[in-house]
This record gives structure tokens, sequence and C-alpha cells, in this order.
């Protein structure tokens, strides 16, 4: 009996033992593998975390590495030293890094790039290309001739079409697929954009078209649109010009850059007659795209940047006492 | 001696019994925790998971929301209707966008906010304040008059300080302490602004000071500096006023307008004194804190646009054909 009730005992106390592992056990299994951390099982937190992952990264792909797919913008810009220029290419930059697919081709009138130059667009953030063509003497505005005496940036803006037609030629596959959708486009250093501008042009077929602001003696130039079609221009002189139009005021496909081969500026036309030298080897007028609401919005302006007077610099030079030259500005 | 047996027998077994339960739910255990879904354990895909999360908020945090927790900079502009308003302040606005933690507060020279500008800012995407106030007529330039013969944007720069220190007064408990690092500039609608500027001047802690490039005759004009402090100014006239600097070349703090609600522009000032009208109430040169390399980079320009000729367009409104007066410019 005693063995009995110490057996007993035993197994008692075994049993209860054992019971209260296995309830402890099952405990742990219920909470480690259910295990509320804030108040959700893993899998749960698995799933939340999934969801988050995919919210950050559509939002990232939405946002930042956004509009990859749409065609590239060429913009081809002449560009020449002078004291503002620094100023002027830091303005078109911080315009520029807005837009989506742009591609800067600038363009010197040097006989060899500047370090000023190179080491701007180097710092710029922007994908770019860095070429120089010096304009000859003979072409070139004197100093104290007018400013419409001669046309400036040809040379430069040939330039810019000439690398484009060797890219376009060299590019295969996908990159030359990419091109055919690709556009491009004149911008001069001094003009002022907004960014609505670059989406009116980026899906531009032959030429597209738009108003430009301040240009020509007038509050704004532009294509007169009737029906969808351009029918003449609207502009203060010679509204007959095949293209009376700004430099700023249209756009060509790289298509027609290619498939045009002998289109290019001239630089001994006609005052007033650049754009259409160009224009004219690739659409008639019948061709063009009117952009910004069939042309009725001004998107673009002809700013233009004083020239500072160095009154002061110039009489404290000779005095041994001008700014210090190594000070880049 | 069969109970005994019996019993020895139930507690043999129920011992087996129990401990193939335990050992199955200790494997249970091990192995539901541990249950590889792709290779890898729950708590492994949790922490995974957890891992890429953080690295995309990191990711966004650095290049979107970036930089939230920076001193705030409010850019006062007064600017006026004019030709090239709507190009100026497109450039300005798509510098600004490029800044964290940038509030504009612009002040137009009108007698009430324009339409241009109230539509302008609605879609600039920038965080600003709108204000207006017109500069009695006996201050104002008359056409024809030098630019230099009165200050141009005291009333409205003044108007931009009472509404910092109204929001400043108002401001309560966490909003007022991230305003304690606040800065104040400047910034007239037709200068050229680099983004390291506004990063030059983000931590200033009465009035810190830079060149301005293209500014008053020279190619720039700045605080000289010397053992880290300013000791006199480099420009091309009357180098011993007060601060011979241009309104471009210095930013305060936010602290220092709210200690000091007596300083203002004064509209009166002689002509190159209107900054130093302001800033003699704040600090002496010793306090100036030289910012851009010790005032050897120049990262502003004092740039000028032309004013656009409109001979052409008034010729053409005296035949009734001048530019729609419904297309805004």
């Amino acid at each position: 009996m005693r063995m009995r009730l110490k057996l007993k005992t035993v197994f008692v106390m075994y049993f209860m033992v054992s019971l209260l592992g296995l309830i402890y056990a099952l405990m742990q299994l219920g909470q480690r593998c259910d295990c509320r951390d804030h108040g959700m099982s893993k899998d749960q937190q698995i799933s939340h975390l999934r969801t988050e992952l995919q919210k950050l990264q559509e939002h990232i792909k939405t946002s930042e590495l956004k509009k990859t797919d749409v065609p590239k913008i060429y913009v081809i810009t002449p560009t020449y030293a002078r004291l503002v220029q620094k100023a002027e290419l830091t303005r078109l930059t911080l315009t520029f890094l807005h837009v989506p697919q742009l591609h800067w081709i600038v363009v010197e009138d040097a006989p060899q790039p500047t370090p000023l130059v190179t080491d701007f667009l180097a710092a710029s953030g922007l994908t770019y290309t860095h070429l120089h063509k010096l304009t000859p003497k003979d072409r070139k505005l004197q100093e104290g001739d007018p400013s419409w005496l001669k046309p400036r940036g040809a040379e430069q803006r040939n330039e810019g079409l000439r690398w484009l037609r060797e890219m376009g030629a060299a590019a295969e596959g996908k990159e030359a697929a990419a091109l055919e959708e690709a556009v491009v486009y004149f911008a001069d250093d001094d003009n002022t954009y907004s960014l609505q501008l670059f989406e009116e042009m980026r899906y531009t077929y032959r030429v597209s078209v738009w108003p430009v602001g301040l240009v020509g003696g007038m509050k704004f130039e532009r294509p007169v649109v009737e029906d969808g079609k351009v029918v003449r221009f609207h502009t203060g002189w010679r509204p007959n010009r095949p293209f009376a139009m700004d430099m700023a005021g249209f756009a060509v496909s790289l298509r027609s850059v290619m498939t045009n081969p002998e289109a290019r500026f001239d630089g001994d036309a006609q005052m007033g007659f650049l754009e259409s030298s160009f224009l004219q080897n690739l659409v008639t007028m019948d061709d063009l795209e009117p952009k910004a609401d069939l042309c009725t919005k001004v998107l673009v302006w002809h700013t233009r940047t004083e020239k500072p007077k160095m009154k002061r610099e110039d009489a404290l030079q000779k005095q041994g006492l001008g700014s210090d030259p190594d000070v880049e500005v």
C-alpha cells in the first residue's frame, strides 16, 4: 500500500508536471508562431510589410524614376563667353533639371571647350553633351554692331545637328527605336522657359509650333491657327517670311532631322530668315503642328539680359584694386 | 504486485506517450516557427522586409521629402506688374522648387493682389504667402527716372517683415521652436540664384553675408574677410557705407527680426543706403557671418532683364492688329 501510494503520488505528480509542461509547450507554440507583435500575427506582419513595400516602390516609380518612357528631348544651346554666361547657364540648368528625359547639347562658340562651361556642366546634374564650334570671324558680330546684323549661333546649332545625326546613325536596336520618337529644340541661353513648354513639344511628328512672348518688338508672336491648321503668322515684321517665327517657337522631330540631312541653319541668311532657312527643308506651313492650346498660350519668353556695366570695375582695375580675377563669376 | 505492475505499466506508457507528445510539440515549435517559406523563416522574412522598407524610406527621405528637418528659409520678393514679370517669376519658381523648406513671401506693389500673380502662385507648387502693398506715389520712381533715384521695394520688404513678425508672435510650441532656426532672405525677382546659395544661408545666427556678382558696375562686390571676420567691403562705390552690400548679399535670422522689431527698410534712405538702414538695427560689421568659403565664391548674380521694346506692337495696335490682349504673357 505504501508502495502503491508512493507510485500513485509519483504518477500523479509526474502527470501534473508533464501536463503543465505540455500546456506550457502548447502555449509557447501558440505564442511564438501566432505571436502578437503589436497585435499582429507573423503572417499578418509579413503581408503588411509587403504591402507597405509595394506602396513605397510604386511611389518611387511614379515620383522619381517618373516618365522614363517618354520621348527624349534634345536641347541644343549655343553659348559664348560673356559676363552673364554662368548666371544664364545656372537659370537654364535649374529649369532643365525639372524636365524628364532631357539631353542638353551645349555648343560653345569657342576654339576649344572653356573651363567655365566644362566645370559647370560636370556639376550640373544634367545629361549633356559638350561641343564647341568657333564662328568664323567674318560671320561674327563685331563690338558695336547691332545684334540683328548677323544671325548668332547658326554654326553652333549646325554643330549640334551634326552630332545628333552621327549619334542617330550609330544607334542600334532598342536605342534606335527610342530615337524614332525623340525631339530637337533650340534653346538660347537667355530665354525663359516654362515646364509646360517641354510637355507640349514632347510628341512632335515633324515640326511643332507655339507662341513666343516678348519677341520682335511685340507682346508675343505666334502662328495663327484656323481649323487646327497654321494659316499665317502674327508678327510685327514681314509676316510673309516662309516661317515667320523665332527660334524658341518650334521643335522638330529627330526623325525629320535624320531624314533631311541637308537641313541646316544658313549663317548668311538675311536678317529674320535664319529659322526659315532651316525649316523650309523640313516642312511646309500646312505640316506645322500647333501646340499650346492651338497657339493661344505663351509658355516661353524671349527675355534678354542686360549687359552689365563695368565702369567702376575698370576704374578700380586701373588703380590695381579690381575684383580678384581668380574668383569665377 | 499485479496492481504494482499495472500501475508501473500505466506509468511507463503514460510516460512514453507524454514524452512523445512533448517531443512532437517541441518539434512543431521548431518547425512551425522556423518554417521555411522560400528558404527563410518568418522571422527572417520579417526582418528582411523591415530592412527593405527602411532602405526605401531612407531613400525617399533623402531624395524627396528630403531635409524637412532643416531650418526654414523665408524668401521675401517684392514684385510689380511689367511685361517681363511672369517670365521672371517663372525662372524664380523653377529655382525655388529645388530648395527644401523654402517659404516664398511675394509682395506685390499694387493696391490689391493681381490675377496674374494670384494664378501664378496657385499653380507654382511652392509654399507661399501672397501680400501686396502699394508704394506711395511720392516714393515711386516715375517714368524716365534713373533706376537709382529712389530705392525700389522698400515698402514691400517691410510688409514682408510685418507678416513674419505677426506670424512669429502667433506661433506656439513646436512651431515656435522651429522658427527659432528660420532664416529670412530678400530675393528680387530678376536676380539669378544658385542652389548652393540657399544652403550657405540656411544656418544663420544673426546676419550671414557673401559676394554678389555683376553688381554696382563691378564683376562682383563682397565682404572682405580677415581671420574669419568681415573687416571691410570690396565695392566700387563708397566702401565706407555701414554695410556696403547689395540686397542679394545677406540673410538674417528670423530670431533677429523678431527681437529687433524696429528694424525696417527706410524708403527715404539715400541711394545705396537702403541695406544699411535695415542692417544697422541688427548687427555691427564684427557680427557678420561670412559664408561661401569666406566670401570667395559668387553664388548669386545681380542680373537685370532688358525692358522689351514694344515698337511694333504699338504700331500694329494703332491699326487694330495688336496682339490679343486676352493672351497672358
